[in-house]
């Protein structure tokens, strides 16, 4: 079996993680999974939302976004639009828990921080590279706020790193690009910790159903995959 | 160990299928799991969306909402908010996915199915109760195209049904109610087949991450949970 | 002359008031007129509408929605489509009025109390069925203030309920279904209170203008109507 | 009793109807009732609804606003806002009723009117007014169509006008102004053709309900009243 | 070289400004520059917006509407279609921009006050004749501010005023109509001050660009024509 | 005098400008001016707005926007807030205008291009360096059109470039940054053709009107930065 981008079944696209690229934000880094880009920032600000107030905790949330030429065909601009589709919504949602599961929101106090995910190239396996690349942006941004003397202690307890999986002519393969994802039987996004553990599981069978003994082969992809990911965190926020 | 609902882990909560309750629809089911109550309408329509137009295939879609004062407290009416929530609009895409993947949509000819899955009372669960009652409405609509010599054979290739599962306290427990969903570290959503395999799994950390044991753990009690709901909807459909 | 239903012109469909159904809300009831069938909840809520901060003052209000399958065809869920329809808003006007009519809003104290009216069945008549239910709700909402001495005494001085009627050929009959409705050349609903008073009456003619007389007649129509439905209403909140 | 305007009871406002005030419009008029003042526009279109199209018959239909300084204190623009409130969606619908009622949309053959109503200062009876005025542009539209040999003869079958009247320390009055219509107890909307028929009555009780007495003497005032609005609109339409 | 409409180059069409015509506003004035037609009002707020609470600030800004049948064919009502269009907010940010040049904000102190400039009839130069009756409009009510002790002085530094020109077959015309400003070559609006100071600046070509010597000819045509203009302002307040 | 930024009153920010960054557009550029930043694509379409259907003619239209971050502090996104401000819809018409007036639409036969010009880094005149990279982004796309033999010359008929002009303590300064803009009494936009034409001329009095004399040297400093900002439009499609 050669797959589609005649990649092994467990290499990686080649990453790139660019930490501090956004001149504004308290954090930011860019994410390059083969021609797939992101640019993650991670904003401070000093208000909680209004079922927080007065709890002494803090919040992560996140928003994405994708250019409307992100992609091979112009989509439409959402702002125009009027509305975020059901998908930027699921996706939104999706980033913000992940973040907030290796996150110590009592450790923050009461302050938020927006984690911005904008697609700049759309080319598979979006959704994962923005928890990756917002992992750097939110370490550099409660960096920023320990220098700042904003906050005693990292909150971070964890890293965070996803990447999607899936079966290509029955066997698994680590990190679809977008040519490969169209054509999976299984899709499959996993965002696990750098301890070991499971966050998020989402698989979904774009054709025929799939097995126990195939999902856990695709979970086994995930974390050698997530591995080499935690790896260029560490070395992007200067802790490896 | 006793769960909050004091049920055995493995218990399913009383399960009734009610089919053909709304008046006008081509097929409908009221799904009762414990307290929570959902009706699900499945309404024919000549017309499929224009990327289909002239594929000689037809849709399944689905729409999802609840009733204000389905809940504890009292929710906005989303009409009245102008838009639908993240959380509805991610659930109609799971519901619309799950029946899809056991559906062939050659067979249909070019016509849409609708699901509306509207929760009359919510008490955990509504989206999986959604999926098991939405396949029974769905399988009366084609059943009434069949005999209106619209179709010629049946497009659903196989049963689906959906239920959710949990971590308290370390434990694997089945079909987790509104009160416990809110205390359980994990919460796993899993759409099954009647042949066993996966068509959707969704698991989510709530605080500490979930080990592979654990999450084998939680689909062995899907299993088990989805073959009674299997048979339940057998019955309703007079199959069984 | 015999009507399209079959029915004697004076005579009211089948009528059945569920009291309490609803799980969650403070009072509830669901009314089926023939086919029809709207459930409708009262919720209790500590505060006001801005305009009524301070006042002392409670307040009573209204929305109305219909499933998506409640009707022969099915219509777009008014929470995809970002605005609730016209007649919607109007619908939900009339029946917050209606309410507020038979209401003490001073003796309620500064709180509120919403009526959801949602149809799961439509065969003509909602808005009065809407009506005639919600008094339900809402007087087993403020008995259940009263238990919890959230107020003093029962703010309803009185009853209030709906029915509409219609001119057939000429002659005047009670109680509309879809399908006289939809022949009908006069349709007007009237709402009046347990003591006789008028609290709204709206006539309209689909096609000729209408007499003084024909107006006269469908009021004693009406009249006559909404006496079994107090009656109803009584034995449904246990003062028969 | 004398009512706060010091007007007799039975006594109209001072009645203005300028036909042919808009410019660019086939049939306009803007009419003067006191101090409110509503400007009337009817437009033609060669279009119809979708659920027209092929039927041979034409279709008329209103929208209604108010410019944001109409009223004594500023209101919200409503296309800043972004929706049209409730009332205003009721009145457009009242509006374009009433006018179809005497209309032969079959006369009409496939094409539209749309009726704008926009009201430019305001003291009260707005749609009342709206529906007289309207009338007038409407029937001058006609005209123009006639001339252009678009139609073949004149699709009005009837006049109709409006008036409001109301119940004021119990006693019937004609046409309330803003201050009487706030302070009155029954607010009553009546639309009547030339011939004397009733189109629409709509009647509330905004404090007290009102007795079936009370409500023909406010219908022999609105009688009263619309004889004169008749007389107008054939002056102002040169029929007289 | 004659100019389409007949005029001479230097030529304003017929200007009337007609001050107080809106009864409830604090200032107002309705504007007709030959046959477009504007209602401008000024309607005084004791609150300011958010960023300039505790400022002791003033604010002043405008909003901008056309009714649907100004023009030759009617225009979408922007409140049902739910949205106003980029041009109406340009036009109303301009507006609120040309009368704050000339506005002492701080002599205000903290009120508000938004001129509302609703276009009753469209035959070119709409933006320009909105500022132009906003200035009468705004010093209305600063006068009736003064009046009742509100503000000590008048916050009106200098007039402001507004005309557009064009390029018309190469040579410079003043203050074009609808049916001139769908031919010329380049579109000019000058917003000016009384003292001859330049406020705003907007030229574009509609076909080819224009040169340096053209835009100065626009210019000078606009300070002569905004001479009149500043005469005919005075006049209307009764400063002449 | 030294302005803000230090730079000489006629110095241009260090320019970079990067052609064919987007990977799936047809043309693209990306845009340095100093710290500013912004991505610009144009993506082909086949088909025209309606207005154009069947004219033989195309359309150049754009479309503006702000990654949230792109900002000091964070701002709304508009596509979650449910619009697009005033602000950018002005901006995106300039941008398109500016185009358009240097393309042969009927050169193009009918087929769409859009520019999305989307802001990475705010730093003051990102609707100046959107011009001028759109620009860019124009000429790549028509180049593949002719390379792919959709076209048959290059619709192209000049350049057009646009730079932002100031007056900082009396003295006409060139290309402002943010904290120059800020602090700046007049701010001009300037859109120039390659030949030296005007196309678009905005000038706005920030605080004190300002003078002809003023405009005209602020006209010439711009033309002294686009003659800089042509030269390298040549260098980056190939034409130097």
């Amino acid at each position: 079996m050669t797959r589609p981008s005649g990649r092994a079944p467990d290499a990686l696209r080649h990453v790139v993680l660019e930490p501090g690229v956004a001149r504004h934000a308290e954090g930011s880094c860019r994410i390059r999974m083969g021609l797939t880009e992101v640019l993650c920032t991670a904003s401070v600000e000093t208000r909680v939302p209004p079922f927080l107030r007065g709890s002494g905790q803090g919040w992560v949330t996140a928003e994405y976004g994708m250019l409307p030429r992100a992609t091979h065909t112009r989509g439409d601009r959402e702002a125009a639009r009027g509305k975020q589709s059901g998908r930027t919504q699921e996706i939104q949602r999706l980033i913000g828990r992940s973040l907030r599961a290796v996150t110590d929101l009592k450790a923050m106090g009461e302050m938020s921080i927006t984690l911005d995910c904008d697609v700049l190239t759309a080319d598979g396996g979006t959704r994962c590279a923005s928890i990756t690349g917002a992992w750097v942006a939110l370490h550099l941004a409660f960096r920023h706020c320990l220098k700042m003397n904003v906050i005693a202690s990292m909150p971070l307890r964890d890293q965070v790193a996803a990447v999607s999986c899936g079966l290509w002519q029955g066997e698994a393969v680590l990190d679809l690009d977008y040519d490969e994802d169209s054509k999976a039987q299984t899709d499959a996004n996993f965002v696990l910790t750098g301890k070991g553990g499971l966050v998020e599981v989402q698989g979904t069978a774009e054709g025929e159903p799939f097995s126990e003994a195939q999902l856990l082969s695709l979970l086994k992809l995930a974390r050698h995959g997530t591995e080499e990911l935690f790896r260029q965190q560490r070395v992007a926020v200067g802790i490896a």
